[in-house]
């Protein structure tokens, strides 16, 4: 085989053995824009699919601003977790990591401990800032993830835009990371992140600010229960935990709601229902971006050229226009 | 002819001589749903180009958040303008009125006195929630404005979420209409919209409130300076200023701002540029919708169900049942 291609069946049994190295190459290959990397990359995951059927992970979606200590706190709940001999995936979602250059897990030395130890593992986001993109990119890197039999699959996001909704759709349980508030206001945290948390964690609840991390614990906690309860939710959900990263307390505690509500879900059916409904979201997703690529191609591509001269140009309105353009494409 | 059927000579006669009337049956037509009105609005619309070439109104945006003063100040500026001579009309974009129950224009009695004034023609939004329908139904009632003869269109929305972004590509100007603030905060409004502001008008700058407005405004003007210079704009530009729709003061000087900074991008190319650029993109994201909504009818809305199905099931991956899809429609 020439150098550079690629062995799928090969690369198939190396994430199926749960080898870092090969679910690395993996996700190079889904994050590729290639498109013979694309038939490659659709030809992987249907034969993992095969080969490891119904393996599953714990998705755990985490969102939180710069400054919340989110790469401490999953050091720390990482480390926990590959402590009790879990597996741990940590993936980002960072649209904006290729504009302002480097997203919080671009340097993994942030996450020096995590990203040595041999039951993790680590992926950074990738250079490629449309949202399309990278929605697919994570939610096949997550089914790598799990096909190497991870438990865990961590999918973190700095919480721009977008990126929240895109990790809500990819995982079982999402948590809110935050720091303690200064006053009583509750950080500007929109009405919608809310409403996405199964968990809200009130991070650097250590020293002087454990005070504030209290206050604002209660402050959430009361925000919560002002919100209609969701179905998929037993009784307490969703809920306000203080933790520290830096002290690592409060983790377990953390973990143990996140266990007793993922078990309650799996229990009472939502937990399937809950990815039935993902993967058709993300099926209707996927056929709306391939319709619009379309687009981008000729000979689509040329007449929406001219076509849009055209109206530039003030000869055809933006309606006639469309309605030409679309005449040709269907 | 049948009764309720649409004599489309008659329409576009009427809109040319600027009757009211025949403007309000043709804005109802460019909304509606049904696939032969449709083909009417594409003909009127279409026509009347054709009957009063170039004419142009001024296309002036306005948000604000509900509680600045928004129909206080239409009314107060609407009339300032008929008192001139100029004929005004005031379009509603507000995607959340169908779920809200009544957009801020609903309620003509809040502006009566403009609302009777033959000079004036107002449109409350459309109870139609789904943002693509709201941004074409505005863009042609815009059209439809113009083509009777109003020399002042003036474009209104509470500005929820993308309603703001709507607007911006509708118009030659943006206004941001605030209140006074009661700190030194700059009342959360978004980088991105200062951005788009062209003027900011911090309103109620009477009585005990003075002190706050000027002080916002100075708070305003400063944000602004820290603003990159946009090649649309003259030196001092965009700008902050009082004003009072209650005391109807500043409104004149608020009328000169905007009239200079008009006046400055015709003479300098950028207003042709931009509604050329607007004109382009309302083509694409026609062309987009048009496109999508290929989804919505048979075949592809059969087989999306199908397949969606079997998503569901866990017979197929979201990917593979895409790639099915999209074959089927290409």
């Amino acid at each position: 085989m020439a150098r550079g291609e690629i062995d799928v069946a090969a690369l198939t049994a190396g994430v199926a053995a749960g080898d870092r190295r090969a679910l690395a190459r993996a996700i190079t290959l889904v994050e590729s824009g290639r498109a013979d990397h694309r038939a490659q990359a659709l030809d992987l995951l249907g034969r993992l699919r095969g080969a490891v059927p119904g393996r599953q992970a714990l998705r755990l979606g985490l969102s939180g601003t710069p400054g919340v200590g989110k790469s401490t706190f999953i050091e720390a709940f990482g480390l926990m977790l590959t402590g009790q001999g879990k597996r741990v995936a940590v993936l980002a979602v960072d649209p904006s990591s290729a504009r302002s250059g480097g997203s919080i897990l671009g340097d993994k030395t942030r996450m020096e401990r995590l990203s040595r130890d041999p039951q993790a593992f680590i992926r950074p986001s990738p250079s490629q800032a449309q949202m399309g993109g990278v929605a697919r990119r994570t939610r096949e890197a997550v089914a790598l993830c799990e096909a190497a039999g991870f438990d865990l699959v961590l999918i973190e996001t700095v919480g721009v835009g977008q990126s929240e909704t895109v990790v809500s759709e990819l995982c079982d349980l999402f948590l809110l990371l935050l720091a303690p508030a200064g006053g009583d206001e509750l950080q500007g945290v929109k009405r919608g992140i809310m409403e996405m948390a199964d968990l809200i964690l009130v991070n650097k609840a250590d020293g002087d600010l454990k005070p504030a991390a209290l206050r604002t614990m209660a402050d959430y906690a009361g925000a919560l229960r002002l919100l209609r309860r969701r179905p998929q939710d037993p009784e307490g959900f969703p809920k306000a935990l203080c933790v520290s990263a830096r002290e690592t307390s409060g983790l377990t505690a953390a973990w143990e709601e996140m266990q007793a509500l993922a078990l309650w879900r799996q229990e009472n059916g939502h937990w399937t229902a809950r990815r039935a409904a993902q993967a058709r979201h993300w099926f209707e997703e996927e056929v709306r971006q391939g319709l619009l690529s379309a687009l981008t191609r000729d000979p689509a591509r040329t007449r929406m050229e001219e076509l849009g001269q055209a109206v530039t140009q003030g000869a055809l309105t933006p309606e006639a226009a469309a309605v030409d353009l679309l005449r040709s494409l269907t």
